[in-house]
């Protein structure tokens, strides 16, 4: 008994960091128009809780991005189906969402390589920007995020109007901007801007 | 018969090298804003195996670069669709890729050269250059790349210092540094750069 | 009295330091092209040995560039003629400058800026970028500079390949990389990037 | 005496390599329009047999171009008078050629770092170029020059036609081309370019 305890704890802080949950049944959600809602219970809640994805809404239920879907669907965390029940699998949701957003697919390969390196990563929209990212260990609450993230491809264009611009907003909000470049191999790249007067 | 038969093998080895498939169709590869994507099938993740184009996803598609997908749609190896089935060809293509990156047409041009003349060409934004160019015969992975290639388009303008921290570039990945440049008639000129104290 | 006095040496070395000479004749200099040489005399020297300005060559003369001349000629240090002995102002300056380098203006406020907050900046052209920077209080000689510079105008574009290669080029020099961005009011904004792996 | 004969072989070596003649007269030269003309004497023939400075006329004397007397003048080799006797200095000669020849500090600076390495270097303007330099110790005549030399200035801007050009004038002639960069220091930064078909 002691064992599968400690089994268990081990368990939970790899789950933390991934938000994988092994040998659990994939918690139910559904997809309706653009919205994504999971089933009402403690395992969906612990989404919250444990991994930081998404917000609990009132009725216990735990709504997420579509990013935060594709990611915890290819992750094999959650089952998504429309409200007719039929089943979405990740590439249909890839393909749903690419239309709804901008950029989806270099979004979400930034937000999964930030994901996977045991971030909590969060939208920026408030901001300005398209993600906020909070230092390892630290949850939303205990205290500040610790960049903004732009995430781009590697062939796109910049200028510096729009580097500005972002970090801008990095400044005002106290943080720093971390740039994602995603290249032609899904690799990211990441350079952290500090605005400075010297 | 024989003689035939060894001779059609080594046919189909050289055209999988330059993805020149003969009596072969065509595979499928849908383009979903900025991205394209392979059908999920043996030939297609050839194009991986034998070639070094793209990157195999989880779901054994295979993702292709805009610029890959240029150069295998204009060899005749894939045709693209929209997500709407409609087909894409070359000049398509080209237009709808030469929007969304700057400075496309005169890296396509040299990117289809080097593929010709038979290397393995990838990006090179992780050591801050367009691409890396693999000795023939060299696959990544087997052995590192051996230049790193910049295409300039002959009308441009650039500073010393601009061609300065090319070669610091270069020497600092140990590669050796290749100018490409591209004249008015799409005609391709390189010059292999070395820093020197005479 | 004595007070006074002392007070004077100290405004005397602040000046030396900044380039601003009060109550002292300029110091004169002769363009020729594009090279710029000063009077032989030990105030000129200073130029050099005080502030880090130019080159003392083997005549005791001092050969400036046209940036520096141009900051020395607008803070009213040196006065600059042709060989003609005709007098040459900070305008005419600036458009004969324009005309012979590129991007000679988006240098030369950066540069300014910077001479002003008390830094010695001198070419980069080694390193493969435009500027080096020293720290407050460092002389070229004394240690390695602290900041490679690249001026850029805001509305210009740029590729996340070159924005790779000048981080290269800062981290194979061990030096920290300072983008700074001058805007349609001549401000200058700094940003300095590092490279990071989160 | 023995040592005295071992420290002039020693001499004798230096004087090769630099062309400096120690403890001689220097030798005289007379400029006339542009022209610069040795006196006819063994020592001045010895600066085109050894150093292969100029030609030899067919009268014995020696003619020399700008660039080479501005140099042999630095070092104390020669001494320029006009043709009225009276002498012109270093400052006046380089004052003069500025006016002459197009380009001329930034040529000389080159020629000089060059020749202080050991190198033969001489006019290409046959070839399209500005200089040509020969392998250390090679002699004009034992074999072709190696390098066709393009000095330029760190803050001058180059067009890819330029480039192109210049190496085109390197290839036919069978040579690589070598930039030499001026910088604000008056140090020279050297890149081997080579025309390569990959």
């Amino acid at each position: 008994m002691f064992d599968m305890q400690i089994k268990k704890k081990k368990l939970s802080k790899k789950q933390e960091k991934e938000g994988v949950k092994i040998n659990k049944t994939p918690i139910k959600a559904v997809l309706s128009k653009n919205t994504v809602t999971t089933e009402n219970s403690d395992q969906s809640r612990e989404l919250y809780t444990q991994g930081r994805y998404g917000v609990i809404l009132n009725n216990g239920k735990v709504q997420l991005s579509l990013i935060e879907t594709a990611y915890l669907t290819e992750k094999g965390t959650i089952e998504v189906v429309f409200e007719s029940k039929r089943k979405i699998d990740f590439e249909k949701l890839i393909k749903k969402a690419t239309k709804l957003e901008p950029n989806f697919w270099t979004r979400y390969c930034v937000f999964k390589d930030i994901r996977n390196r045991g971030y909590i990563i969060k939208t920026a929209l408030k901001f300005g920007a398209d993600f906020r990212v909070y230092d390892r260990g630290v949850k939303p609450g205990e205290d500040h995020a610790k960049w903004i993230v732009y995430p781009v491809q590697e062939a796109s264009a910049l200028t510096w109007y729009e580097f500005s611009a972002k970090n801008r907003v990095a400044h005002s909000t106290k943080k720093k901007l971390l740039i994602a470049v995603l290249d032609a191999e899904n690799d990211v790249t990441y350079w952290e801007i500090k605005w400075t007067r010297p």
